[in-house]
C-alpha cells in the first residue's frame, strides 16, 4: 500500500529544524507494511497545502501530515485541507469544551485565537491530543485517508500511536516484521561484508544498516504471507545475523550500549572505577545517563593535568617524565590508581591524544592506550590508532573502554574482539 | 527565487536515515537569498526520479539533489537525470581517469562497477568531489539549475560550499543577511517575549528561534535592497536583541557554550576543578570537547559513590549522614574539595537527583544543589528545582555550573543570571 508524509512549516522549509517527524513516521509506516513513497516538506502556504494534498491523495492510500495545527495566524492547515477536500470549516464544539477545560486547568486564559484550534473540516474525526492543546484529525483527500498531527514530536508520536496506527493497520499489507539488532567493534563495511550472502539466500529479507557512530545498527526486515510467517522469518534471520556478528553484537532496538555493560556489572555484582584523560568525562557520562548506575560506578576520576594524574592516581611523576602521559606505563598507573582508591573490582582507564593538536610523529593525533585494572590480576594495556575529528577519537575510545569492562564482565578472552580491529599492541598478558 | 531541495534514497523514504542533509541546504539556500519551495524525499527509483524532476523543474529556478551517485546497482540518479532532461548518458574520461587514480593511490583494486561514478548525462558539468570518490554534476532540468551531490554529509557539504554556491549565488535576491545569536538560560517563551515587537518594529527583519535544548538560538534574517543594506539592518537589530537578552548571550552561529567558556577562563588565566555526582561527567565531556581545555581544566572527579565524595573530596561522613549526599553542606564541600586538591582558582561541584527515581518529598527528582569554590572567598551553594527527564536534568544542571564558572571569569553578579529562573536558594552569600 502506497504512503506519503507530508511536513508542513516554513521552520522547516527554511531548514531552521531537522525534521525528524519525517523519518520517525516513514519508519513506523515501513514496519506497519506501507511502501512510503515520498517526504514532502512544504512552507505554511494555505494554497500549496491544499494543492500538494490534492496530488498525494491520488497517489496514496495514506498521508500522514504534521504541523501548522497552532493557534497562531501561520497555522492554516485546517484551512488548506478544507480546500482541498472541498468543504467548509466548522466549529467542533466538544473539541472547543476540551481546549476550554485545558487552559482552566492550567490557570490561563483562553484567548479568542486559541479557539481556532476547534475548527476542523466538515465530516473529519478529531483526534484527541493526549500530550497537549492541539486536536488532530482526519479526512479523506481524493483516494487518501489522510491523518493531521501537531508537529510537537511527543505529541505526534502518542498520536500516532493512538489514533493512526490503530485506523490504518488493517490497511497495510500486514506482512512484514523488523528486528534492529545492535552492535559495536566492526567497521560498517565489514559488517556488510559478513552479512553480504544474507538477502540472495532468503526471500523477502531486506537488511539495512544504521550508523549511529560509533554504533551500527542492523535492520532485518521480513516479508512474508502473514504477520506470524513475517515474525518467524525475521527472527531465523536475525539468529543467523547475531550468529555472524558475534560479540560485536549488544542489544536490541532502544538498548544503549552503557546500559548494557551496565546490566552486565549488576549480574555479576562487580564493581567499577574509571580514570579518564582524553575521553575527559564521556566515560562517566554515558555510564550514568543509565538510572541505577550507582549501584555498581564508585568513581569516575577525569584527570585531565599531569599534576591531577600524579595527585588522585598516583600516577609517578617519573612516569610521566619518561614516558609521558600518552604511554602503556602512564595509563596501567591510571587504571590501578583509580581502582585502588575506589576499592572497585575493575577499572579501566584511557589517555591519548585526540586532536586537532598535540599529535607527534611517534604519537600521531588518533594514539590512544587504554588501561584494564582488576583486582588480584595482572594489569592490561592496549594501544589503539584510531582515525578521526577530535570528537569521533574520543567516541570510539570510550566505546572500547566500555567493551573491555563488558568482556571482563562476561568473562571473554580479552586479547581479542570486535573492537580490537583497531588495536595495535597489547602489553601484560 | 524559488528553489528547491531533492532527496534520493531509499533509506530516506523507509525513514531508516533522519535527513540531516535537506535541513543544511534549505538553510544554506536560504541564507543565500533562496525562497525554499519544497524539500522532496524520493526512493532510488529512475521513473519516479525523473518524473519528479520535471516537475521540479518547472517549479524552481534552482534544484539541490543528494544521494543515488555511488557504484551499487540501486544508484540510479544519473540515469534518471539523463531521462528527464532527454539525454543519453556519456562517459567522462577525465573523471575516469580520476577515479582509477583515486582508487590507486589507496591500494584498492577499482572495479568496473564503480566506472558507473564517471558516467553522465550529455552536456553536464562536472563538479569535484574533494572529499570523496564520487564526483556531482549539474544540468538543466526545464527552467531550473539543477545540481546533483553525494548524500555523504561531508561530501555533500564541500561540493556545495566549492560548486553550488559560486554558482547560484548571483541568481539569488542577493539582498538578505543572518546572524545567529546564542543564548542560555532564558526559556524559549521568555526570550520570545523579550523580542516579540522587534519584528513588527523593524520591517524586513524575521526572527527565527531553534531550540539546542538547553540552549535557544535566535536568528536574525534581514531582506532589504542590497547586499550591504541587509547585512547593515541586521547587525542593527542584532545588537538590539543582544541588549534585551542581555547576560544571556553567549556566542554567535558556531560558538559552543564550552569554548566560551573556556575562552573566558583562559583569558583571565583561571584554573578549574569540578567535582561531579548527577551530571556524572557531562560538564567535563563539555569542556574537554574543546581543543586546548588542558589550559585551565586541571581536574573532573565525577564522585558519584558516597565512599568517593569522602575519599576523594573529603566530604565528611558526618555531612552526608546529617544532610544526605544532595545538600548545601555536601555540594559546598565536593567544590571545596575539588579546588583544594587541584589547587584551582575555581571549582564547581554538581549533586542531584536526576531521576527517574530517587525522589522523595523534601528532595523530589530534579532537585540539584551546585556548589562554587573560589581561591580565598566564600563558597556559594545554589539550589535548583529542574523539569524535564533524566537526561534533561543532567544537561541543565551542567549548562548552569558552567554559566557559574562564566559569571566568575567575568566577574559578574553571583546572586542572579539568566539561568536563576530555576533557582530557588542560594547560601553563603
Amino acid at each position: 500500500m502506497p504512503a506519503a508524509v507530508l511536513s508542513i512549516g516554513t521552520e522547516l522549509t527554511r531548514g531552521e529544524l531537522v525534521n525528524s517527524n519525517a523519518s520517525w513516521l516513514a519508519e513506523e509506516l515501513t514496519t506497519l507494511g506501507f511502501d512510503v513513497k515520498e517526504h514532502l516538506t512544504i512552507a505554511d502556504d494555505e494554497a500549496i497545502i491544499a494543492e500538494e494534498l490534492v496530488r498525494l491523495g491520488e497517489r496514496a492510500a495514506v498521508v500522514v501530515c504534521t504541523g501548522g495545527l497552532g493557534p497562531t495566524s501561520d497555522d492554516v492547515t485546517s484551512a488548506a485541507v478544507a480546500r482541498a477536500a472541498g468543504v467548509p470549516l466548522e466549529r467542533d464544539e466538544s473539541a472547543l469544551a476540551h481546549l476550554e477545560r485545558l487552559y482552566a486547568s492550567k490557570g490561563r486564559e483562553m484567548l479568542d485565537r486559541n479557539a481556532k484550534q476547534a475548527d476542523f473540516p466538515q465530516g473529519a474525526t478529531v483526534l484527541p491530543n493526549s500530550e497537549g492543546t492541539a486536536p488532530g484529525f482526519e479526512v479523506a483527500v481524493g483516494k487518501a485517508r489522510c491523518f493531521f498531527l501537531p508537529g510537537v514530536p511527543g505529541e505526534m508520536r502518542a498520536m500516532f500511536h493512538e489514533s493512526v496506527r490503530p485506523a490504518v493497520g488493517a490497511l497495510a499489507a500486514r506482512d512484514t516484521h523488523q528486528i534492529h539488532i545492535r552492535c559495536f567493534g566492526l567497521p560498517e563495511s565489514g559488517v556488510a561484508e559478513l552479512l553480504a550472502d544474507v538477502e540472495s539466500a532468503h526471500e523477502g529479507i531486506t537488511l539495512g544498516y544504521r550508523a549511529h557512530f560509533p554504533e551500527i545498527e542492523v535492520k532485518v526486515h521480513a516479508r512474508a504471507g502473514s504477520a506470524p510467517e513475517a515474525e518467524a522469518k525475521a527472527a531465523a534471520v536475525a539468529e543467523l545475523v547475531r550468529d555472524r556478528l558475534g560479540e560485536a553484537v549488544f542489544g536490541e532496538r532502544d538498548d544503549s550500549f552503557a546500559a548494557v555493560v551496565g546490566e552486565r556489572l549488576r549480574a555479576k555484582k562487580l564493581t567499577l572505577a574509571v580514570g579518564e584523560s582524553c575521553t575527559g568525562g564521556m566515560i562517566g557520562s554515558m555510564i550514568t545517563d543509565i538510572p541505577g548506575s550507582s549501584d555498581y560506578l564508585l568513581l569516575d576520576a577525569v584527570t585531565y593535568a599531569n599534576s591531577a594524574k600524579t595527585q588522585i592516581l598516583g600516577v609517578e611523576q617519573d612516569v610521566l617524565r619518561a614516558y609521558g602521559a600518552v604511554s602503556a606505563e602512564c595509563v596501567g598507573a591510571m587504571a590501578e590508581g583509580a581502582r585502588r582508591l575506589a576499592d572497585s573490582d575493575v577499572a579501566v582507564a584511557t589517555t591519548g591524544i585526540a586532536g586537532p593538536g598535540g599529535g607527534s610523529d611517534l604519537k600521531p593525533v588518533g594514539t590512544v592506550w587504554l588501561g584494564l585494572a582488576r583486582r588480584d590480576q595482572p594489569t592490561l594495556m592496549y594501544r589503539h590508532q584510531l582515525s578521526g575529528d577530535r570528537d569521533r577519537v574520543r567516541k570510539r575510545t570510550a566505546y572500547i573502554a566500555l567493551d573491555l569492562v563488558r568482556r571482563v564482565a562476561e568473562g571473554w578472552d580479552l586479547s581479542k574482539g570486535p573492537s580490537f580491529s583497531t588495536c595495535e599492541e597489547i602489553l601484560g598478558l
